[in-house]
């Protein structure tokens, strides 16, 4: 058993933070102090944590004192306001936010495929996006035995992904359609309720949109792999939690269906779920509240000699974001890595 | 002006009988009388035409006396078994269903893709089905151009696909669900309201389903290019009415993304829905009820020097089986294609 440390949720209040909470108790995480913190405008709210009530303070240049590990979840400009006061204060932050991904100084991690990276971190780890930890999850044990060359990736993400309020919007919206009447949207930008649409991340200059381009380049980082082709669709659709992705590989030579699947009934993280006789197969229903990603169909590409189809769902706030997170600091404290030998990374 | 023509429906108390009522009203179809038929489960009811009220009628081998036109969406036992009724009666039957549509002797159409196919018919003329006529409606255009080498595409299916019951269900369990009870579900496999499931048709060896070796065939054989390679992956989602697709082209060659939106501006049958500095796509919300497929997000694919990205929704009631049945109809009568020169086919 490793020895308890301090540690402070920044956001403690969303949807990702509440998830933490959970995760710290039910994984008995080895706490010293647990510290919740949120803006001046969530701070205050009371939190059960083990049958005790927590008060969320209000973060400040103080919070951080004593600290060991914060795991940050209040999005990219409060992980970048607070970043340095955090690592100053001899902390390691855990950020889930899109902030420092790419910053070749932070590692990008998912404990089951690069949890070597971690060892060289300066105090920031980032946590990656949750498409692109449920795919990577499914691909990457395949892609250990032989590369991947490209993949075509179409999701269909759930309203969790745009956190607590969207998936409260979604059930008003519900309600009133069914009522006849005709909502408008608020918290995402079109209605989603008995609808869909394109991912509403700001779009790049190539037309993809920033989710998409998460997928592509944390993809790329995560698996060490800087040339793997990768496109991307991202769709929102009216499900409240977990994500699901139709996933295309293509790989130089071919990759026997069978060969893929007994692999993945081995790899860590996954769940098989194939019930053919009965055309069931993974959906958000059965992947909500699942530490695994399910993965099924996996089919022979009939339209490339060397492709392969799978389906994945998996819960976009547990495993797409609090569960890894915890698990990096899980990784963190067995290793032994929480503290820094050199200086912090200043961002 | 056409002269008018007796015309019966087949199946006309479903959803796509409802739509093709609609269509034959507001398209001013020439009609010289109107026969609406049914098993003997449905007949009976009383449906408005043109303010005026017309019963069902019961199917039966004497139904056909007279008629000019059958225009069949009873589903593909319910084809099979009066198809030879039909046109012995000398009748021509555009059917709905996939009882006939990849027998050779059957011409399958797009009116905006292959119409000449349709001046070869034996008496019946089969409508593709609503992915592949949506889907298809948004790539022959640029196949025309530069032939496309291989589509990867992932559907997203709303609940009309299996039927006005289908979409019945959807809504009674998502009040449920907002209820906070667990819904069964009766007429779909598995519970569609707040969650998606791969496509539920029966699966075929290669572990593709027969929605999607539909794509796979009957596009080649819309296209005449038995050799294009498809693959696709169809999944229902929690939307009432129009479909959606998320479509990966790969050509011999580069396509430029600027004469991709060009052809596709000029192109019939379609919309092109892009506000790039809104971040305004295709939705299912604005694609049902429109006879147009809307079509954007074409992207240059990034993975692919080769390949572009589309995204298209379309009214899968319309465009997708009812107004493509009669813009068949309505192609026989303008080029004077109803009546059969030689023997009617057997089928």
């Amino acid at each position: 058993m490793s020895q308890p440390i301090n540690v402070a949720i920044l956001g403690a209040t969303g949807a990702v933070g509440t998830e933490l909470l959970e995760l710290l108790d039910s994984r008995n995480f080895p706490l010293a102090g647990l510290k919740l913190l949120a803006s001046p405008r969530s701070a205050g709210s009371i939190l059960t944590f083990k049958g005790e009530k927590l008060k969320v303070e209000t973060v400040e240049a103080s919070s951080f004192k004593g600290v060991d590990l914060v795991l940050a979840s209040a999005g990219g400009s409060t992980s970048k306001a607070w970043a340095n006061t955090i690592t100053q204060a001899g902390a390691v932050m855990i950020d889930n936010s899109s902030a420092f991904r790419m910053n070749p100084d932070v590692p990008l991690v998912v404990p089951e495929i690069n949890p070597e990276a971690t060892a060289h971190h300066r105090g920031i780890i980032a946590n990656p996006n949750c498409t692109t930890i449920l795919m990577g999850l499914a691909i990457y044990p395949l892609h250990q035995v032989q590369s991947i060359k490209r993949v075509v990736v179409a999701t269909y993400q759930s309203a969790s992904g745009a956190g607590a309020r969207a998936m409260e919007e979604v059930k008003i919206q519900s309600q009133a359609i069914l009522k006849g009447e005709n909502p408008q949207a608020e918290v995402l930008p079109y209605p989603l309720a008995f609808n869909l649409f394109p991912h509403n991340s700001p779009l790049t200059d190539r037309g993809y949109c920033e989710e998409e381009m998460k997928m592509v380049n944390e993809t790329r980082k995560i698996f060490n792999a800087p040339t793997l082709g990768i496109t991307a669709t991202c769709v929102r659709v009216p499900v409240l939690r977990a994500h699901s992705e139709a996933v295309n590989l293509e790989f130089d030579a071919p990759f026997p269906v069978e060969k893929a699947r007994a692999i993945l009934a081995q790899a860590p993280g996954i769940k098989l779920v194939e019930d053919w006789q009965k055309n069931y197969f993974p959906m958000p229903i059965d992947a909500s509240g699942k530490d695994e990603v399910l993965v099924g169909r996996i089919r022979q590409d009939i339209s490339h000699h060397c492709g392969l189809e799978l389906w994945l769902c998996g819960d976009q706030i547990r495993k797409g974001a609090a569960l890894n997170a915890i698990q990096i600091a899980e990784l963190l404290m067995e290793k032994n890595w929480l503290k820094l030998t050199g200086s912090p990374l200043t961002v």
